[in-house]
């Protein structure tokens, strides 16, 4: 049952807040099990691993002042990458993938990253199936997306959500200070579920300016409801604040984005969306004829690192500790998730899932969550996200400006 | 020498993070002066006081947690406007805001805002000597342009420009992940005047990343040298973050951003530009070919309370305390402004100056702040911008969002 011998973790798709919080929880376990010799990162993920570009984490982080400082690190330290493994079938490159594990003595490999990632992890699982190489695989979730299956949440969501509730609680308030009617359309990542845009309407739980339409993915986008919406609101107040998911679509399946669209897909045969909320600024300012701005909130919401959720990155670093324990027991193929407990406190549990049930798989936003007219979240979903964006964490600045961690 | 009476204070301009700890500034000190009886507040600024919509500071602001809690708020509490005075020839609307005086017995008037709002006070100021009526109209400096005359820089410019100079470095650590050529085109707030975009470059002082090139309008943007540069920087490294202001111009002095512009002008004439970025993102694709994304940081780098510079908003509070002081002493038609003693330690003094110095005046980037190729700023724009996005401010939250101050 012990399996002694290396380890290497990798990290990849979008970059987030949290993603470097696992890390440093995969690393800290990692040292903590002394089955477990060198802790190898593989630069870019999975590519890093192919090319044997590895850097040595028991080197890198050796005191508490340096997890500290990468747990408090946006984007990915050890870089990503946007690489999709063919089908098992052409074994080529799993032969050379292999190799390099048996050549570094390589026995548990951490995957840290989202749906398309864990293609990755589940692909090798497999693969390692049909070996007689004992190594233990196992993925690590991170999406701000919050779009993964099995689990009450994923890291990295909790501050991503923060930050999009933050930000358009002060954009809502400085369009507040004009008494003409305007109209804002905040547009939010998630292509196909509406999880972070949504995130938009928490403040109001708490007294505090929101987002008075939230539209997304989940429930097909009318055209005509949309202005009726805004209509309505402006009969009440100047300025109405929208927020809308990139990748809301209408009844025939059809993006809003689309009009402005390459029509480029990625590696894994997604569109590039950018363009929903300019879109609604026109179609807007034809319709109604009032002032209107449309901003997309772009890369910060998923690397703003200055404003983080503390439940989100003790659970992140927590979620990569419990990796580390899981692959000594003995689990390989798995992803450990997270279990809300059925109490009136918020309380979770982390427990180990199939890596098939999660891999390739899209969670969207319960229809619980959404309102009948489909332009806004229940207050359900808001308690639902309450306890995720709860708690501050106070980062390493150098002369007012963020200290990030850097792995060269 | 000593006049008793009534006093008002009004918000207009843009919003910023930092108006409303002008605001409390004033209020504070009002209330320590005693020949100061009403303390009014104008909705909506000289709107407000021609339509007699006020609101009663002293009954509003009860504890220093309320004032903590309004310093801690962006936007304009009082609601902004931007309304031109007509020239005083047509002494009508003069007449009309001189009778509200009188009926409210104002003697003190307090206009916090930018070089437009100068305008206002300047011209209420030039009026006021016409008239027989005993009144100290005092204006308050605060834009995020940092674009006032006289003053070594404006409240406001450091919370904004903390907030650019954080964002634009968690930019370019999330897009320094990958390893394809890519170019990230920053769009930042500044129609004239470029301090705010060359804020920028700042987190390379301390050895973080930052913008790798930087664009003003204070220098003729040319397309050809913009290549050159980015490619040369794309031989060392495959990630290019490029921070430029909304209002560059070429050496004809047309807009960037004009192709996308609709060609409106607000009340003072000027351009609405909103399209540098994008504009620049579509030329970087047709000539290089690279991965290239435009983000404008649009409303959140003027209204992010979430994250203030501490010696801006202390200064901010001070110059609106500073402000009632000049009044009561019997200065009037002034603006206070920050000069700053030329000692090794960074230190500023408030010293009034006669507002029409300021009104309707830009204050570009001095020469010295811009390199010889026109693409970076300088070290000596660094040490001079690097003490006024000092110091955190832990502002009041609720569950993890903003807690405002807002003024019924």
């Amino acid at each position: 049952m012990i399996l002694t011998g290396n380890a290497v973790i990798g990290q990849s798709g979008g970059p987030s807040a949290a993603i470097n919080a696992t890390l440093s929880g995969v690393v800290k376990a990692a040292m903590a099990h002394c089955e477990i010799k060198e802790i190898y990162g593989a630069k870019h993920g999975i590519v890093g691993i192919m090319n044997e570009d590895f850097v040595n984490l028991r080197e890198i982080l050796t005191t508490e002042e340096c997890f500290f400082n990468l747990e408090c690190t946006p984007a990915a330290a050890l870089g990503s990458c946007r690489y999709r493994l063919p089908p098992i079938a052409e074994s080529e490159i799993y032969e050379k993938i292999f190799s390099v594990f048996k050549k570094y003595d390589i026995r548990f490999v951490f995957l840290i990253g989202g749906n398309d990632s864990m293609d990755t992890v589940a692909k090798l699982s497999a693969y390692a199936e049909t070996t007689d190489y004992e190594i233990r695989i196992v993925g690590v979730p991170k999406t701000i997306d919050n779009d993964l299956k099995e689990t009450d949440h994923t890291p990295g969501f909790g501050s991503a959500a923060k930050y999009v509730a933050t930000t358009v609680s002060e954009i809502a308030r400085d369009c507040s200070v004009y008494v003409i009617p305007a109209v804002t359309i905040v547009e939010i990542m998630g292509r196909d579920a509406g999880w972070l845009a949504a995130s938009a309407a928490i403040p109001r739980l708490y007294g505090q300016m929101a987002a008075d339409l939230v539209y997304l993915p989940e429930e097909p986008f009318d055209y005509d409801c949309f202005i009726d919406d805004i209509v309505e609101i402006q009969k009440t107040k100047p300025n109405v604040v929208v927020a809308v998911s990139e990748g809301i679509k209408d009844s025939h399946g059809r993006y809003v984005g689309d009009g402005t669209q390459s029509g480029m897909v990625d590696n894994f045969g997604h569109k590039y969306l950018a363009g929903a909320g300019k879109i609604l600024e026109n179609y807007v300012r034809r319709r109604i004829g009032c002032k209107v701005r449309s901003i997309e909130l772009s890369l910060p919401q998923r690397c703003s690192g200055h404003l983080l959720s503390k439940c989100d990155i003790e659970e992140s670093i927590l979620v990569g500790k419990e990796a580390v324990t899981l692959a000594a027991k003995g689990e390989r193929g798995i992803i450990p998730v997270f279990k809300r407990e059925d109490c009136n406190e918020y309380k979770i549990r982390i427990v180990p899932v199939p890596i098939e049930a999660v891999a390739n798989k899209i969670r969207n936003v319960d229809c619980k969550y959404i309102n009948e007219r489909g332009n806004n979240v229940t207050d359900d979903f808001l308690r639902f996200l309450a306890p995720l964006i709860e708690g501050e964490v106070e980062i390493p600045k150098i002369h007012g400006v963020p200290k990030h961690f850097e792995i060269k």
